[in-house]
């Protein structure tokens, strides 16, 4: 079955030209014009964009008294509503379990529920004598990537074991993302606020300020410096952290970091709204400096991949404890919402789409091992296409969006560009903003070098030389109008 | 008339994929497989790449008695040959010669002689009261970038009077570039050198240290900072260089770095040898340490795009005045043999290609306003495209380079990957090493947006909205093992 | 003859005593109590400080149509009268002059008519053949410093001129001091503002705002660090100059820096004053930020001495032109002023007095040859001495000053603290605020090592080994409270 | 009674100068000429230096089954010997015993027994409760100064605890001290070591590499700057963690670094030779490269004190596990030999002597509070003071000296310099390298004002305006050659 993506201008991290996309087997098979289709879809005046690879979702996840809302196949079909065909998810082991039990639970959790790809990243979070043997199972199970905490107690490994970890990752192909905060720190302080009785939301952010961030990523540089294995930062919030990855990364160091919108749009002095719990969310939200540099960031070419921590509990769940920032589920609901708040922003700042590509889609998928079959329109690539008119003007509202919750951070935001149809690996599962897919067909995307670093030939699968995306600088540097 | 190159690996900046490229009308028509063709191109088992960009060339330099060997033609017949469908060279003006004129004088000498297409950047060598009215009509002539000289008595300007055109090209949709050292520093110490009849040609390199190029290059960009218009450094030097002009970037400057590889393959040791005079350059070889920095900021993403500074004296011309640094003519020939030498380094290093496409085709187009037409292979750019064999070895020769000079620096060099086929504008110009071109067809590439600044819509005339490459980091950072 | 100051608290720059000094033969002969005296001067209830070393003024300075209303007669007596015990002045050789011959020319001018002790400082305003053999003869005259300009046509050295000078002075035991700004840049500015008609006091300041500054700083000590020769600052008045000089210094370099109050005190705001004018100095007065950056300095240790840039036009001369900041006479009055303004902010803000003894006479001592006879309480050194009441309350009033000139920028400025008693080499000049000097005795100080580097025995001439201050962080640090 | 010094060079932080001491009722009472006295002290050709305050000794430590051979009595009078006239130990407090107490008891064990005069740290090594009335309590008793451990199981305290004591410090005219390595990485990587067998005193250094320390000296810095409590940090023995230092009093934080002399004489290396286990301490020592960082950090100014770390183990002590680096006590004895090493070192360099007085009295006793009674010779100081001959050369040797153990690090070291006369308070405990002592006369020195930061007048309880040292820059830059 032929499919031709027809009339629009495909945007690639590299540039946008007019073209038709040819599409056979699920894959994208050329690019150019003239083909005869037996499934038109329609991209007249629209841009054609790789959808986008979600690198940090939560879907049903359990956390003491509460569950999100959103469960694999509720999220999984909002986020294919907002233009995105991959989500990567976590395992995180109970106890006793050994690691790739639970990444197998957690897979088999997913299958045949979700409606877009997805993979899975197991979570360490203790340092086991057994360790070494589950890695190494894990990886034989296509595992690319390892998250550790340095919060939250009861998840998170001291030093020691970080190192361990890091140690023991290297040159085995993977990586480690971790959420970095000084622990020690946060629960100190949050324990005084605690005695005091001063648990409002806001208290959260006076418990983990900037500095608990600033301290915990130039400890993990560090650590990463010292064992070589890449390290992936979740959630950058401040400035300074954003600077020091850039700064190990021009001392050769392999870094990258992770911006999520809800710290581009948003600052700590929602805490201090009457439902400020609603917006509770670790990392806290910080200072109105540290938003506009994470922005300064983005278009100083700083930022490697954009990520939701899609984590989506009811108003209800949220506000049940509200005067108890301690009590409150934390976490945002987000997955559908990024392409047009980012685009919203990028056109209004004149800044080029190509990066914004780039760090939707295209980076993300390069970090994960997921390209080339996810993050690029290529011929050979999976046809995980977004059709996306750039002029249509509409506002959030929490009821017109598609996640199973009742209320968005983004409420009354306006956007110009919106989604208008979206095809996974050449399947129509969106078409003019109306749901086309039947039974979930998202599968897990097997990374391409699951652990086979050893091997490593220097040439992918696909038979190209495999390597990063060009390197860049600054946004905007090509626009020359000073 | 369909060309199609088929069986290759296309490489772009941004991945690699098997694909065969439908041309037609001159122009890439599509990216795929299965057109019949008119003309075949076999590309089985080879790379396909743009044609190189080269933004640093000089043919028929006339400088004091010399003149270069290589004029237009026979040096844009060698480049091709090399993989270099596009070449910059410079327009300086004669005395009481206005700018245009002098751009106008210069591109007539190109034009019908060209093999390859091209474009002329103007050198601005003194700071006339007319120089306003003259830069813009540079600019309605297409202009989009010119050239400054902080060294060379007579040619350089003082740091006001570049103070004095950067303000005077911000905002017009130009850039400057620079030849970066303290005119005055190198002036001093050569006139003692002289003095004391030390004027080896090692002597050259004692008289313009690393210090003269660090000092130029923080100056420039301090006024660039102040003036707003941005800078492109011509052949960076030295380490300190590069890494001023990355925390440059980092701090928001558009400020561009240009590497050349004799730089990369020599040191100022090569002085030393008895023909070392053939090696002098400006600016002078540097030590060790600083070709260790240029490599490292390669790896880094520090680095913007290659050029050679082609400039082809015979032997005769070099050693005329061997003893004597000072007369013997400055450059060294090279435009033929970029490709092979970096690539068979990137090899050797297990480096991705796609950054070696970056520096060599897209970003020095795009930093000088050809792109969407050059350094790209992607529907709508010009078919220009080099057919390169990644497995054969062979040993650089001068004999056997088509440069119209009896000497090479790299004589001996031995290389693995060559050029088989080059075509301009889908026009097969080199096949299997043979020469195919028949009367010079090169053109002038008109830069995509001369001087139209004030009225930049942010979109480009293919419909896309234009703007950078994605930023990226590191070199290798994708290749897993440790 | 005996003479005691008794009853006072002697403040060296490493701590305060009560101690009463006893003074023979113009020299301190002993610290402690006890002693009988022919002479007593009462120090109850104030602090004994090494009179004050003023590293740079400029007493009968010609300049196009003016002259300083203070001569070496006038300016050498208020300096008396401000706790001022030693002034450098400078000696411009005329046309054609030597070098040697402008030193014994200025000396002349200052001997028999200044009232306090001196030493003159040569400007090297061209790069003669003849400057070795010059330079030579001034350093058997006793010389330690050269001034070079980097601004002011005329004056100015290029950069080769310069690295010249800084190479030949190198191991000479010489030092070079510098006015730190590029010149073309500043006069391009200039020139744009004339032909636009735009000359207020204001412009002044927009023609050399700080980045003329910052670039004059960054190239001198690149300058500095390749030649080797240690380097003195001038008036620095932008926090980014200071941040450079002192990382500098931590990589090893000698370079020194000096603030002049009024860059303490005001901003380029005071331009904008209907009496602008009267501020106009070179450098100009900068922003707020720069201001608070230079305090800051202070605060951290970044500062090296004090120095006045004394230069004393009248109100008539200095408003004359005042609508033409081109032809104002630059400068403003202060030698007079100093101690009890940097004493009234030392106290406001609880500063040690230590740091205030170590910048305005301990360490410009030091750094300009002086030491041991100048600038310490010790026993051996020069007898002279401020007897110093930190209680008396004051407002500064140009009336009630000794310079020659009928205005002070700090007219109507409060002042806890005021100078008392004054003397120089045991003789009383001052007495409780009158003047008790006869005929001038100020001698010219002959430096303790006119460029006797190669002899350099490492002991001083005193018998001790001689060093350098100890080294010190910030202010503050030892006040307890947090 | 009494008591001259007679015909010595003094020698300050800011200067030398030939001066008779006087000394009444231990204190001195004048510096000049010309004193009968009833006891005369001979400094003919001698310096006449403050008594040393060394900062970090442990006398009568107990660890495991070992304790150190020096107790109170032997070691200090080893100590005098040296020229230190100082010492300041630590209470460490056991299980369940308040602060206080603990500090009370350590002061008993010193009390009579001690010959030279001392002070006592306490070392907190939990977060009790009952923290902030203990800390009081200490306070009360004199305390300035509490010893923090982020190494060790069972003395560390966690990052929360740290940032808990830091900031109930603040404010309170304390100051912390720490002993700054990442414990976690440290135990994990011994841990490794333990399991593999390889436990060689060179795995002691593997086990603890230089990012041990880098690490936690970042992460206190930041503590320190968001808490506001002044930081020593203990025996520094990176260059990077001194940068880190240096850059961050930049920043205006108030943080100090010690350095011991067996980071300035030794490397890891010697952990390979045969008695290696004979060096180990903690800190282990670090590489070559750290070490010349280390006098780098002398030079210019980086280093605040210097600190012996002094711990006396025996021969038989620290060779009884040498096969197993975990069971090795660790340290060093070294209090009675740091002037004459680093004498020599200072005369070899030509660097002043003003500065080795710094670090070695003055600044310590500043730090913590000792000043003016201690590190100063000026009238009102005690006349703890050093006759010390510049020119004799000898060889140390374990025998000839008086520490009671039976080996020194620097066996063999040949020396220029030697101790030849101290007093304590004006009494001569070393007279001609012959003791004079008779029974223990060393007193507790309480600071000046213990915990008073309230009530802080600006003004040290001898009437002057109490304040740091003045500011500096790198020794050598008052030697003019070049």
């Amino acid at each position: 079955m032929r499919t031709v993506i027809r009339g629009g201008t495909v945007v690639t991290p590299v540039g946008c030209f007019p073209a038709d996309v040819l599409i056979e087997d699920g894959v994208i098979a050329g690019l150019g014009r003239g083909w005869s289709a037996d499934v038109e879809v329609d991209a007249g005046g629209c841009l054609v964009l790789p959808g986008l690879v979600d690198p940090h979702v939560h879907m049903g996840l359990r956390t003491g008294e509460f569950t999100t809302s959103d469960d694999f196949a509720t999220g999984s079909r909002a986020a294919a509503f907002g233009g995105v065909t991959t989500i990567i998810d976590f395992a995180a082991p109970e106890e006793d379990e050994p690691l790739d039990r639970a990444l197998a639970r957690r897979l088999a959790e997913a299958e045949n529920r979700c409606q877009v790809d997805y993979d899975v990243h197991v979570a360490i979070n203790r340092a086991w004598d057994s360790l070494p043997q589950e890695v190494q199972r894990c990886i034989e199970l296509g595992a690319r990537a390892f998250r550790l905490y340095t919060a939250y107690p009861g998840l998170r490994l001291d030093d020691g074991e970080i190192y361990t970890v890091l140690r023991l990752l290297k040159g085995k192909g993977a990586l480690v993302r971790v959420h970095a905060e000084n622990a020690a720190a946060v629960e100190t302080m949050k324990a005084e606020f605690v005695r005091e009785g001063a648990t409002t939301p806001y208290h959260h952010y006076l418990s983990s300020p900037e500095f608990v961030e600033e301290e915990a990523v130039a400890r993990l540089l560090l650590l990463q410096r010292e064992s070589g294995c890449p390290i992936y930062f979740n959630h950058i919030s401040t400035g300074v952290a954003l600077r020091l990855i850039q700064q190990a990364k021009l001392e050769g160091q392999r870094a990258y970091a992770e911006v999520c919108p809800q710290y581009l749009f948003f600052t700590a002095e929602v805490y201090r709204r009457e439902d400020g719990a609603l917006y509770l969310a670790s990392p806290a939200f910080k200072g109105e400096r540290e938003r506009l540099e994470l922005w300064r960031g983005l278009e100083r070419g700083m930022v490697d991949a954009v990520g939701t921590d899609h984590c989506s509990f009811t108003r209800e769940q949220k506000m049940r404890y509200a005067g108890d920032f301690t009590r409150v589920p934390k976490g945002v609901p987000g997955v559908e919402t990024t392409l047009p708040l980012l685009f919203t922003e990028w056109r209004r700042r004149g800044w080029p789409l190509e990066e914004l590509v780039a760090l939707t889609s295209y980076r993300p998928s390069r970090i994960f091992g997921l390209y080339p079959r996810k993050g690029a329109i290529q011929p050979g690539a999976d046809a995980d296409i977004v059709v996306f008119d750039p002029e249509e003007e509409w506002e959030i509202g929490a009821d017109a969006l598609h996640m199973n919750v009742d209320w968005s951070p983004y409420q009354g935001f306006k956007c110009t560009g919106k989604v208008k149809s979206v095809l996974l690996r050449g399947r129509v599962l969106v078409e003019d903003g109306r749901w086309k897919g039947r039974k979930p067909m998202g599968q897990r995307v097997t990374p391409v070098s699951p652990g086979g670093a050893g091997e490593w030939t220097g040439r992918d699968p696909q038979g190209g030389i495999v390597g990063p995306p060009v390197r860049g600088t600054k946004l905007g540097e090509f626009i020359w109008a000073g």
